[in-house]
């Protein structure tokens, strides 16, 4: 006894400006993970949870069940978005929401967005069994369709184009019928839009999807913001001719320029400092046979970071090479840049400042770091201040099944997220 | 007169070891060819002659009656081959053989095989008319088929597979229908098999379907051989992964390793001494998603040259070249070689020594060069010596509709190939 008020007296002055972190019910966590990783699955057992499918219907009744037995009121937006509700104290105050999705792409992996999703909903668990009532409201939100453009958040942001209800997914049904399909109402989305400053802040925990913290051996990736992307079509156009006939110094080869533009896409993004990417993952080669020179070949470039500045300057750099390559073989480039929405979204640093505060209360090792991934949270920062908390992807393998996290991992992610929330909303309602 | 005299004194010594060139006529020879292009094409004008379709079978009848008009007695083989045959003065020597074929790859051009086939119909009406007879039986031989696999010369030659019979072409028939199509039996195939060393030549003229005789402005190509030709599939996997999250320095791209790979396979090719020619013809990069870093690419190899040695030496180089692209890009390669029929096939040395000869004759200038392509005269090696004569190809372009030979070129051709032929009946029959 006396030995226990001898280290309250020595640990006092290091938590004296915060409370001791609270957390959440790793054991209850990872079985709901688990469980949730029963719906969508194809018959060989391999995740398959797209967006509209029977799978994902499936999921939603266990997701918003976890919900209720949270003690949330939980209801589905028009856009389909399963939001579960907590009063606060202080009813003036603007809502907190925490959030993420639980459909994936075709042979997906059971984390992407599932993670997240579960810790929101745990964290809200974890207040309501342990009798913490917040300042602020909160809202849990799970996002409908995130792998086929965001599209809950961009409703929310009232960024959801009309077209896009048109495009269709692998399950068949278009982004509208899908949506109806969820019990939502494409004929309200405007309704649910939430005007900019109308939430008090956003919090997202999603596993990293690359190798990063799993390489540094580090528990938290605080997000410093989600990369802009740039996607081109670039056509690299020579002269077709017999493969048997014509000597090697006389070709006008589209496929050996376009070896040689694919590593200067290489080098070009590891010259410049950063953490830039670029990425050449589609070509085409006509006509495309052993035995003909290609005369033309169709191949994709995309570009990624967090600023707007460097995509700019990397892409010119690629565009300078592609000319001295065009110069030096024959051949002619053309860029076609397409329609993206991709443009670099910033977390709010006072955001992450608290996410940094909470892993360093929890004992957890954490860096700064962008997401090279798109998330809901990008279109939740055109409404409101956001935050993104990462858990280390096993040899960062994503989108796949045979993606992981471990259960302490995901319980040291949901632990972060709840105690960033509890901070936020002390220091929010000061 | 007596000038006429004088101008015979002094010409006489020139010619004592030699006839003076005789000359087909070339106005008739380039009308047959333009008349022959009239047969298959598509409904907006492009030339789309594919051997069995029905533009083939139209040309054909229009190619027999040449050769009835040349005073040749014709005939249809087993293959579909039309033959002209033409007695000689001494029976007892085996036929000289002249020949190409008229059909065409899909959007192909009117020059490949159209000008052999003429200019051989050309030069025995050419000998019909001058009323000059042959010490050795003559054949002219239009073969079936030669684009879909040299079916027609491989036939002659006992060299067509059985199994080659039901491959289908872009007509939608088999070689075996097609051959039916023709007038020919596939049953009574073994009945004309050539036995080697039952003719005592073989001559081709053909387009040089590359850029060498245009760029060097010369006439006439002598063609050493056909080069032999090796097909491999290259196989590079690396590992899949998000273009967003993967640093560029951990990634396994099987799209940068390939690049680098078609970059050393021109580079090995380029290095070594000779006419060999490497080619990366097709490509195709899985999954193959702008957002995605390709795990796999699988990539044709084609290695081409008139020694088996040399293609052998290059393989061996390129394949330590992919080695080395292994392990520094954390990928490997996997080379699977193809069933492949191209081995190199020689021309007889004499035989160029009289084309040669020919040529200079007509005062027409001419070099040495190798045929990067495969031809009928290839299988007839299998038979007999063999000659080709290359005339030029305009800008080298082939297999397309903008192939191009002029009509003086393919009347230089086709007057190399009479003199060749009147000089190898006189050598042979000494």
């Amino acid at each position: 006894m006396r030995y226990c008020y001898l280290l309250l007296f020595l640990t006092l002055p290091v938590f004296s400006y915060a409370q001791p972190p609270v957390e959440v019910n790793s054991k209850r966590l990872n079985l709901t993970l688990e469980e949730l990783a029963g719906f969508g699955r194809n018959p060989d057992g391999a995740p398959n949870r797209v967006a509209y499918s029977d799978g994902d219907l499936k999921a939603r009744v266990y997701v918003r069940e976890l919900m209720d037995q949270a003690g949330l009121e939980t209801s589905i937006d028009a856009a389909g978005n399963i939001i579960g509700r907590r009063a606060g104290k202080s009813p003036g105050l603007k809502p907190l929401a925490l959030g993420s999705h639980i459909d994936m792409v075709p042979l997906g992996g059971n984390y992407d967005g599932c993670v997240g999703s579960m810790a929101a909903i745990e964290v809200a668990k974890t207040l309501d069994e342990q009798e913490i009532i917040l300042q602020h409201p909160l809202e849990i939100i799970i996002f409908t369709d995130e792998e086929g453009g965001l599209t809950g958040s961009r409703a929310l942001a009232g960024a959801l184009k009309k077209q896009a209800l048109k495009v269709v997914n692998s399950t068949g049904y278009s982004i509208g019928a899908g949506i109806e399909r969820l019990g939502g109402d494409t004929t309200r989305l405007s309704e649910i839009i939430r005007p900019r400053g109308s939430l008090a802040a956003f919090l997202e925990l999603h596993i990293e999807q690359g190798g990063i913290l799993d390489e540094e051996q580090l528990d938290i990736g605080v997000v410093e913001g989600i990369v802009g992307i740039r996607w081109w079509d670039v056509t690299v156009s020579g002269m077709a001719n017999h493969a048997g006939t014509t000597p090697m110094r006389q070709r006008q080869d589209a496929m050996l320029a376009s070896a040689r533009f694919i590593q200067a896409v290489n080098d070009e993004a590891l010259k410049m400092e950063g953490n830039q990417v670029a990425t050449v993952g589609r070509i085409k080669a006509a006509p495309g046979a052993p035995n003909v020179i290609p005369g033309e070949v169709v191949l994709s470039l995309e570009i990624r970071d967090l600023s707007q500045t460097v995509i700019d300057a990397l892409f010119k750099n690629i565009r300078e090479r592609a000319t001295e390559i065009a110069k030096s073989s024959g051949t002619t480039f053309d860029f076609k840049g397409l329609d993206t929405t991709g443009k670099p979204a910033l977390t709010a640093p006072f955001i992450q400042k608290e996410i940094a505060k909470a892993a360093s209360a929890l004992e957890l090792t954490h860096k700064q770091m962008q997401s090279g991934a798109g998330h809901d949270a990008q279109d939740m920062a055109l409404i409101c201040p956001v935050g993104m908390i990462f858990i280390p992807s096993k040899k960062g393998i994503s989108h796949s099944p045979d993606e992981y996290s471990s259960p302490g991992d995901i319980t040291n992610g949901a632990n972060t997220l709840l105690n960033t929330l509890l901070q936020l909303d002390r220091s929010l309602s000061e």
